[in-house]
Formats: structure tokens, C-alpha cells, sequence
């Protein structure tokens, strides 16, 4: 078992960019994110707008280039342990952010939603963090939960996509399944595919509708790996029990329609069947959670439970990893 | 306790209309459904297109008139028991229909999706409805999840909507949560209420991608009960781990915006948070999944853990609900 | 040439009702028609939502009942002449409703917009309203072009649909094409086809921007006709220059979808073209405005110039009703 | 008078890039571009899918840095003349692209749509491109009304985004507006605004339903000027007559509600209203034709005479741009 640490630049977009680390497929990588605000933003009186500036939003760490990977391909990036770096997190409305507010492209006339700043008290040794209400003494611990809500690859077409942004190279999906024991599936557009990540949250709700989730700073372990010859035209999830395909597009419909049909070409691959019948079995046994609702474009996730489809995805490159990571941690 | 028998003909719309029954807040009403064809898709050949005749589609039983029922109040309708009726269930394509295909509204000009029947063996004892593929020798065992996709009230300002319309007064809203042991809350718009339910599912997955579900007669007993001068503009569903809001609307993020606006909404005024404070706390915590995304109008659910709410909704209607149908399904 | 004149109840809604007045296909009806207010905002402390109740808003007059009409068919409403009765017409915001507002199902957090009403003075001589701003002394006289909002037949499918919302029935589609000099077509769904009208509308912008035009009651003439077993999927509309199909639908490009896919049939139609000849066609030639992008359903219109298609719609109607209605005008 | 003449290799996307000419304001500038095939659709066997390489699609001439431009500026386009190079041009369905078809985001299980090419013949002289039936020997000659289809500068953030994809810099807008006479104007995001442009079209109907216009190779003249200090945050064009907004977004309501978003805050500005009566005042008098509804992004447009708000925009640049227009046209 290889191990490898990468330390980084921030970046703040997806595109092709000189690897920061370059490991064969197989490789465990350890890592340390910064939070959306790139830390900034440290108590209720830290405004984002005003301690933050943009496009320098959502730093990612990267990238990672896979030896061997090229357009064609698809990369695994397996999810070992994301664990908060710090015992507080923080999440904020944002002027003309959110799924609850007019926005520069939901384009109102109303003055924008109050902006707001939560300090979460964040304790990994009781794996809670603290939610206080800014308006009441009203709090409560709420679980760890933590996830990725951007990870992703150098996108087609020689495009750089600033990271907050996503799309067919994954990128800032926001979807709670992208926690440790998961398995993040790309299509490769450019040699070593350059994996990058960041946007750790301790949690967020499905639709992440106030625009942030319980952002943190976080250090996290993956496996990163590769399959030849394997297409992966949206990003596609595994964990133990489900597949998960991604749709990622405006309106939601046009996530929910890719997730869906990204799922339905999956399982009838899978399991031999005619599209139609793939597309019944789909519609009686899926899932279909909102990921995010907020960011520049939408993604919507379609899950079949693997024990409908009783097969391996991917060669069953999933277990692979599930093996690796369990052999690490056990060594660390 | 006092327990009903509904009798009545088929209905094909939501709307003001004669009562087929009366009766007081917290009566046990026992009934059957017919399944969205009318009993009329019996196997494989029976395609929907020829054997089915607009409009007389998705028959609802009903209505069910509540005594003491007015506008501003709101009634709630709690599942006890939904049984399939025979052994066999359908579920189709249907020209133009589905999420995966173009239809009248998303109109192109694209030749529609062959029509396929797939029929389902129900097996009730061990709970379970048999899928066969079509194109292969492929098949497998679902559990059942017996649900009804339609469950409404007679719509405000004197509309006469078609039953599988899903909108502000519920109606065709496709949820897979609209099982046993959930508590469905309607805002009532005309004296009496005026509930009316159809179209069991087997079983279905979110979205109800395909079009149509595991379709099945159905033999139910619901609890209907009254919360005098309670609000409730969009219908609400609560089991004993979530409530739930719902929005149905066009595109689906506003199906999204109006699930999660009323669930901050709700849960603000549970709990005496502020508004923003609401928002936030929904954000971390709730969850959003699909209902369905292939009716006239589309359905997204808000949900949130009572255990994070904490206090009963409606002054805890759905507990009593909840022992009235113990009471009743003990003395059966 | 017979001439009818219409008397009725204001009605608030399209659906199967007693006619008003039955007419033979060729009858030329003078009517008039209150405002969508139903005369009750009458200067700029008469907020709507004060002296307004829902649903008693957008009143119509009718129906006309076109003898021998049936589903199946198409009823022509060729619109003579509509002129303003008051020397005032009133636009105002209504809180949230609107295009560049949160509405009840683009559901946000935001406080509604101002209430604010616009007191425009009419005068038909000048053929002018002119416009005051309510907080600076700017004013200026726009040019009248009349027109209804609201135009349609009862639905099908037994639906009975408030007078505010648009669909394949026509209703509120509040496009500025439903002038003097056009003629519209709807499918027939019940005998007779129960002609509704209202809303009349000073002038208005293409999408309705602010959610009311300048309203006015208004004194109309029409001439109804009859073309027999010919299909209208959604209603079309005719002037001197230009055929035009429109879409009704959320969201905006189902509208779009549904107005060009009608168009390309049409046009396909009368020139006996391929469908993917006449898709071309259409795509370099045709013209795209919004009508409404405000109301319940949301209204595109496809545009192609007659001098493009040649060949004459509906067998010449166009022209007869034109010629009517000159002569009703040289008579008058 | 300075006139320069642009030579350039074919760019496919808008970034960061050494600029192909720098100019100061008020350079004339001649160029070519090519068409949105490169070329290399000559006649109905060329397939675009077959002779055409993702992503070299949608070649853009370019750019052109001009002296001075920077952040918070605006620069100017004003098009001179635009006039197709060859005597044919070419228009294709093509496979999941255009507006009533399943494409990539808006995902259905249908095969595509065939694969069509039609050839026009052009005549400059008679200023007309003939359109030949592909499916029967109708024809018709059209008008030429030549317009670029894609014109835009470097975008925000770093961002590097392909020509085919329109956004608030500018780009593949596909409005029928961007014809010879008109300016269009965009706000500065890169030292220089680096300006390019390409995909000619002989002409081409409101929303370019099929996906693609009248394809051309273009000679084109421009004028390039600057704005200091004046923002712009969408793309707005100004002809004689009106002035328009654009908005591009997905869903299509989006786009129409930032063109009117942004014509509101124009109008108010320039006539010194308040914000609700810029809202009332283009309610009533503006137009909204759709741009594109077939592209990654959709445009809608939005318009409101001269004559209404009547006093000059961006300091009265289009005059004196029309100005030098008329006296390049002269001298040449």
C-alpha cells in the first residue's frame, strides 16, 4: 500500500494545471482541505462579503494526476476519513445566494436576505456539531456528518470552470453521499485526469437550500484508482448498499432527467436488460435525493440499492478500495 | 372508535361534488381503490392506449366529507393499512408520458417510447411483487411498499381539477412516503373537506420516473380527522421519524422552493425561531427527495427528523392518530 | 350579417357552464368586459389585495355557445374592435406576483415588493395613455393597442379552470397579438365550445412584466365562426402577416417547446412538408415572443410570416372574418 | 479614422489569450470568420457528426484587445457590415442538439432526430438565400439578414468557457439582433476585454429552434470603443430604434428575468425613476423575443424603444459609432 501526502496551492477552478502530486492508481492520499471562505470567516461578525472576495471562493486542493489515466477513462476516487481540522465550523447566508432568495440569475427586484453567520461548535471526540440559533437561545447538536462538496476533474474541451461550479467534471455537486466509505466515479478528459477537492462540510441537508452547509477546514484521506477503458459520461457514486448516478444542469428537471437516465443506461449495462426494462426497474426501486439546489447549476442523484442489481460496478473496483482503506486505517 | 364503510363510484377529478360519506373528525373509514387504469390493464397485451380512454383515468373513491370541516381548517387523513387487492399489479409506458421522453408540454418531435406493459405477480403473504423483464428471462422480488399516489381535497376557488393533477389541494402528487403509518395534513378550501383517494402502488421508486407505478387495486383503511383553525397551504405528510412538506409546481425547483419554504416555515414556528434561523437549521438537517417528476405538475418533499423538531405538530394529531389505528388494526 | 349583443354575469372561471348567449358560426357579438379587477382599483389608494377578493379577480363574459360546434373542431373569435369605456385604466404590482418577484410557487423568503397602483389616463381620441411615475413627475403618453388578455372555451376533461390561469383552453394567455384585427382558434372540448372573454388591456408589453397591464374594461365586437372536424391542439392566431402558435406551460421553454412543435405541424401542414423540412423552415424564419412569463402558466408565442407559408389557414377564415367584419364596421 | 485589419487563427473558446490585435477606442476593424462547422459542411452528405471534431467546433476570430479597457469598463461593438463570403451556406439538425429534441441535459431514452443538412445558395446581389426542401422540391428564396452568432469577450474569474457557450460575457447569444447597425456592449472582465467573435448567419429565426441558422462565412467590419467607468453585468445591444437587455440562463424564465432585471435598472437609471416605476414603465412597453433556446445556456431578449426612454444611453457611444460606420461605408 502506497501513501503519499499532498500539499498544495489553493486553486479555484477546474482545468488543466501542473499536477501537485502524480501517484500510480492505487495510491492512498492523505490531504488537507480549507473551508469554502478559505478560513476567513471565523464568527457571526465576519461577513463573507466582506472578508471574502471574488472569483477567490471555494479553494480545492490539487490536483492529483493518476499515472496511466487518459481521456476514456474513468478514475476512482475513494473516500477513507474526512475529519474537521478545527472545533468550530461555520455556515452564512449570502446576498442573492441560496434556494430561498432571488439571485443574479433568478434575477429579482427585492433587496437580498439578511446576511447571517452560524458558529457551529464542532466536538469529533461526541462526533456533533453545536447549531445555535442567532435570534433565540434555541440549540441543539446535530451529528457529524462530514463530506466533500467538491471534488472533481479537469473538465472537456480545454475548459477551466471555477470551482464553484458544477457540471460533467464534477466539481461543487454538494451532495451529502460524498462521505468516508463512498466511492467518486469521473470520466477522464485530460492525461492523469488532475483530481481536486475541498468545500469539506461536518454535514449539510439535501438541496444545501441556504446556499452553505456547516463548512470546515478538514483532513482527509483518499484512495485514488483508475479503470481503463470504462466511460463515465456524469459523475457516478458507490457505497456499499447503492449506486448512485449524478445529474448536473439547470432547471432541476434536467439534473433529475441526466441522474436518471445516467441510471437507467447503468443497471440495463449491469444486468443485460433491454433500456425499457431498466428504465421500469428503475422507476420502481430508485432513489432520487436533490444534492445541491443553489450552486450555478443544480444536481439531482439517482440511487438503485446493490442488491437489486447484484453485480459489480466498475469491475467491482469498489471493494478493491474498501479493502485498501480498511487495511490503512487499521495500520495508521 | 367508530369505523366507516365508504362505497362510490369512480370519480376522475378533485372538485366540489356530492359527499359519498359523512363523518365525524377521528372515524375509521374502510375502503377499496381501483388502480390508475381502471382494472382495465390485465397483462401484456392490454396496452394502456387502447383499452384506457381519456379522461376517465386515475379513479379516485370518494369524497369523504368531514363534519365541522371548513376553510382555515385542516384535515388529516392517516393510513392504517393499504393492501393490494389481487394478485397482480401493472405498470406501463404510456405514449409521451414519463420523465424520459418527450411529452405534450416538453413536446419534440420525436416518435414516442414503444408501449410496454409489465405485469407483476403479488404475493401478499410473503410481501413481495415479482418483476419480469420484457427483453430477457431477467426477474427479481420487490418488496412491497403499498403507497397511494393520489390523495386530495376539493381545490379552492371552485376548480374541478383532474385527478391526476397534483397541486395545492394534493391530489396525484406520486410520493412513495403516502404509505401506512404516515399522516397526510390537507388545507381545506370547501365545507366538509371533501377527500377522495385512488391510484395504489405496489410499490414505487422517487420520481416515478417511468411514468407509471407498480398500479394495483388496493383494499384501505384510513383515520380522518379535523385540526380546527390550523393552516396548511401546501399538504404536509408526518410518520413517526419525519415531517414532511410538499410542493408541486413547475419546473421543479419550484417544486423544491415551495416543499422547503413551507418546511422553514413549519419548523420556524415549531420551534419560535426566527425565520433565517429556521432556514438554517432545515439547511444542516433535512432532506429532499422526489415524489414524482413525470405529472402535469411535479412533486419534491422537505423533510426534517422529529427528533430534531422536538415538539409535536398539530398538537400532536398524529399520535392519536397513530393509536386509533393500533386500536383498530388489534381489534380486526 | 347578424349581430348579437351579449349580456352575462361576470364569471371567474372557463368551464362547462349555461351559455350566455347561442349563436350560428359567422355572428358578429358586441360585448363589453370589466377588468381584471372587476372595476374595483379605480386610483392609487385602492390596493387590490384591499378591495379585491380572491378568486373573485379577471372576470370574463359568456359564454357564447357556436351552434354546431363539437369536440373535434375548431371555433374561430375574430376580433372587430376593442376600445377602452373609461377614460382611466389602472396597472399595479400585487404582492407576490410578478416576474421579478417571489411568487406563491417561486416561493422565497423575501418581504413581497411594494404595493404600488398606476392611474393611466385614456383617450381614445388621441388614442393614448398616458403614464404618470408615482414617485417622480415623469409622464409620458404610450400609444393604445387594445387587446384582451384573457380569451378561451370551456377546458376539456370536465375541468372547470380559474379565469387567471392559461392552458391548451386558452384563458389568461396575455399575449398583446390578441388585438383588433386578429382572429384566435381553439379546439373545441364541449358542444358548443362556450366562448369566454375579459381582461382587456390598454396596451401591455411582451411577458407582462409587473403581472398587470393597463387594465380597462372594455366594449368589444367579435365575429365567432366554425371550421369544422379541423384540429387545434393549442390555440393559434392569425393576423394580416402572420401565423402564430403558442405555448402554454411552466417552464418557460415547455411554452416555447410547445408553441414551435405546433408551428413546424402547421406549417408542415399547409405546405406539405417533411417534418424536419418544415423544422428548418420555421428555425430561420420564425419569431419567438413571450406573451405572459407571469401567470399561473406562462405563455410563448411561434410567429411565421404568411408571405413564408403562401397558402391559406383554416381554409381561408381569416379573410371571410376580415371581410365581416369591415363590412359590420361600415354598417356601424 | 483608424482602420486595422484582424488576422487569427480559430480560437473555440473565450479566455485569457494573447490578443490577435490591439487597437485604441474607435478603431475600425475588418475581419473574417469562418463558420460554425469550420467549413467543413460543403453539401447535404456531409454529416456535421461525421466531418466535424468535438470540441473544434464554433470557431471564433479574435481577439482584439482594446487599449485601456479594464474591470468596471464597458466596451462597445458596434458591427458595420456584415456580408457572407461564399455563395452557399448550410443549416443541420444534428444529433441531441436543438430545441425540440432530447439533447445531453435534457436526457430521454429516444434515438436522435435524423441527421440533416440543407444548403442555401447564397446571392448577395439579390440579398437572398434560397432554401431548398430536403424532402420535396419546395423552395424559397429568403432575405439575407446577416448577424453574428457569437461575439463576446474574456470572462470573469478566470474562466476559460467554450464559444459555443453564451453567458454574461457575451458568446454564443444566437440573437437574430447582433445584424449590421447594431452595438453591442459588455462589461470588462480582463485587461484589453479581449473581443471575439464568429458564427455568421445568413439569418436565422428567434430561438434557432433546430439548433442551428444559415450558416455562413462572414467578412465583417466593426468598430470597437470604449466606456470608462460604465458597467454592464449582462450583454446589451442598442440599434436605432430600441434598446435591449440580454439574459441567458437556463431555465428559459431565468433568462427572460435577467434581461428584464437588467432593462428595469437601465431604463430607471436612465430616465432617473424609481425602481417600481422603470418596472411599470417596461411592463407596458417592452418587447421579449427569445434569442436561443437550443445552446448550453438559453438568451432571451429584452427591448424598449427610444422613443420611450428618449435620452441617450452609454453617453450616446451608438451615435457616434453609426457616425463612423457611415463614414468607413464611404470611404471604402
Amino acid at each position: 500500500m502506497r501513501v503519499e501526502r499532498l500539499e498544495s496551492e489553493p486553486a479555484y477552478s477546474f482545468g488543466p494545471r501542473e499536477p501537485a502530486l502524480t501517484v500510480p492508481p492505487g495510491t492512498v492520499v492523505e490531504l488537507s482541505t480549507e473551508d469554502c471562505f478559505g478560513g476567513a470567516v471565523r464568527g457571526v461578525d465576519d461577513l463573507p462579503s466582506r472578508v471574502c472576495q471574488f472569483p477567490y471562493l471555494n479553494p480545492v486542493t490539487g490536483p492529483i494526476a493518476v499515472e496511466g489515466a487518459e481521456p476514456g477513462d474513468t478514475v476512482a476516487v475513494h473516500f477513507v476519513d474526512i475529519r474537521p481540522r478545527r472545533d468550530w465550523a461555520v455556515s452564512t447566508t449570502f446576498p442573492h445566494f441560496g434556494a430561498l432568495t432571488a439571485t443574479h440569475t433568478t434575477a429579482m427586484l427585492h433587496d437580498p436576505l439578511p446576511e447571517l453567520v452560524w458558529r457551529y461548535e464542532v466536538d469529533v471526540d461526541r462526533w456533533t456539531c453545536r447549531f445555535h440559533a442567532r435570534g433565540s437561545d434555541f440549540s441543539i447538536d446535530l451529528p457529524l456528518d462530514p463530506m466533500h462538496g467538491t471534488v472533481g476533474v479537469a473538465p472537456a474541451a480545454h475548459e477551466v470552470i471555477m470551482s464553484i461550479t458544477p457540471g460533467a467534471h464534477g466539481g461543487n455537486m454538494d451532495t451529502p453521499e460524498m462521505r468516508a466509505g463512498t466511492t467518486a466515479y469521473f470520466g477522464v478528459n485530460v492525461d492523469g485526469a488532475l483530481i481536486s477537492l475541498g468545500d469539506g462540510h461536518c454535514r449539510q441537508g439535501e438541496g444545501e437550500v441556504c446556499g452553505t452547509a456547516v463548512e470546515a477546514a478538514m483532513s482527509t484521506v483518499v484512495v485514488v484508482d483508475l479503470v481503463k477503458g470504462a466511460a463515465c459520461p456524469w459523475p457516478r457514486l458507490e457505497d456499499d448498499r447503492y449506486l448512485m448516478s449524478t445529474g448536473t444542469a439547470r432547471p432541476l428537471e434536467d439534473a433529475f432527467r441526466i441522474s436518471q437516465h445516467d441510471l437507467v443506461g447503468w443497471t440495463g449495462h449491469l444486468l443485460g436488460l433491454d433500456t425499457l426494462d431498466a428504465y421500469q426497474l428503475v422507476s420502481q426501486t430508485g432513489l432520487a435525493p436533490a444534492g445541491n439546489v443553489v450552486d450555478t447549476n443544480y444536481t439531482m442523484l439517482a440511487k438503485i440499492a446493490k442488491d437489486v442489481v447484484g453485480v459489480p460496478a466498475f469491475d467491482g473496483v469498489h471493494d478493491r478500495l474498501r479493502a485498501t482503506a480498511a487495511r490503512y486505517l487499521a495500520e495508521r
